[in-house]
């Protein structure tokens, strides 16, 4: 079959990847709307050919939309516009709710299904594509029910071809899950990030000489603004309470350190180090 | 030489297999305060023989003290009333200030050498030792004034046969910088999990679910409060400036949401991009 992949960043370009591995694609066609990035991700093999998407969505069976939630949301509708009857429009967006609600009422709803490849890293641009990226970890597919099976079929294909396990869920369910289990851990790390970039200015920390331990949870801070800014405002309302939840954890730690309460601090570690047997 | 090595578990384990491999330690001897991980070291030939610290310590020309901050805290001040002239005393602790306030009175102060190597994981125990753990990776020096200079040039050598790099600064300074760059992540990562598992219980976040990315953030949330405790109780004032310091950068975050301020929430997250620059 014939691919369209609109966004040859990391998450496009690693679905290029692992889509050519797999053998699933015939052809391969990709549209970015950097030029640079469309040569740069030509220059790498990631696709056949790069095309406008209206030329690319007239040509595919399939078109994966790869771009930031913020692009899905205008490009979207329009491809839906134009989409036959035995086509499948996908989208690979961290944020669903907006998006839904913004094409449930259009005629060729059926032939689109929503999901979020629950992989990625801080890097960004078709240099970012990682074959193998998605091996192992979940797609969440968002209201199903609104798909025709057909279109559902072939996401599945598609996404077993390249090594994710599915859960389904709703679109609700799917924003407040990813407000706490992926955009509140970007929250965290950009305010960690900022907090000792301050200190370092003042000639105390200094973040080379750390371990692996900031390294690691300071890593999400290289995230980009251009795919995390439109997420924190799509998925505003689930993010807000997340950062209030945390905020309060945080609040707690703290006050065991003013009152000198450790057999708390300790019974609060404990209960953190749970994650061990959630993850 | 030999060494003792008082703690068998992730820094003190781990040592013993980097010397061991390193052919520095023409015995390597090891003590712990549980029976359990000192049949374990043993049976996983981190050491030659498992006896009491005084035997040990009677017996070893460096004795590197891996246990938990609160415990360096009781045993240095006794190693160093029994160390004799030519022996070297160093301390693997992530706090530094306290520690070095209790012994600057002692009259074999100079045998004794404060180091945190900048490396870890959030495992404990024997099992988590691991070879290479310390490989390009930083260690602190604090106070090395008031170590005697065959003291300061045996630590080195140490430090050096594992792989570490060095970096010198007073035990006050050393506190400030590791509230930062370690100690806040740890608090950050313990209420980051404890806000997820909530959440999990409402039936909300599924961590198994998430991406690398929570993975990532959270994993420091794994480690254990007998050693963590110890080091927020007396890091206790830096931990609670870090942690303001952090709370600030979380609340810009939401003040931003809150008042659908995305171009303030782009140049946060620019800025904490640049985290990049500094790693």
């Amino acid at each position: 079959m014939t691919i369209s992949i609109i966004g040859l960043g990391l998450i496009g370009g690693s679905f290029a990847k692992d889509l050519r591995a797999a053998g699933l694609a015939s052809e391969l066609l990709g549209t970015d709307a950097s030029p640079e990035h469309a040569r740069r991700a030509l220059e790498l093999g990631l696709v056949d050919r790069t095309i406008p998407l209206e030329e690319a969505q007239r040509l595919s069976d399939v078109i994966l939309l790869a771009v930031p939630v913020d692009a899905i949301a205008l490009l979207l509708p329009r491809v839906l516009d134009a989409v036959r009857p035995e086509q499948t429009v996908i989208d690979l967006g961290s944020t669903k709710f907006q998006l839904a609600e913004s094409v449930r009422q259009h005629p060729n709803r059926e032939r689109y299904v929503a999901a979020h490849p629950m992989a990625g890293t801080e890097n960004a641009g078709p240099d970012a594509a990682l074959a193998g990226l998605f091996k192992g970890k979940t797609v969440l597919l968002c209201d199903l029910e609104w798909s025709a099976p057909d279109a559902c079929k072939t996401a599945l294909e598609l996404f077993h071809a390249v090594g994710l396990k599915f859960e389904f869920m709703s679109s609700e369910q799917h924003d407040r899950h990813a407000a706490y289990v992926s955009h509140l851990s970007h929250v965290a790390a950009y305010a960690l990030s900022l907090a000792v970039q301050n200190e370092e200015k003042a000639g105390y920390a200094v973040p080379r000489l750390a371990g692996g331990g900031f390294a690691s949870t300071v890593r999400l801070a290289k995230s980009s603004p251009e795919m995390w800014v439109p997420i924190f405002k799509q998925n505003r309302e689930h993010v807000l309470k997340a950062i209030d939840a945390f905020d309060e954890r945080l609040q707690e730690f703290k006050r065991c350190l003013e009152a000198n309460d450790y057999a708390r601090l300790e019974t609060l570690i404990r209960e953190a180090n749970q994650i061990r047997d959630l993850l």
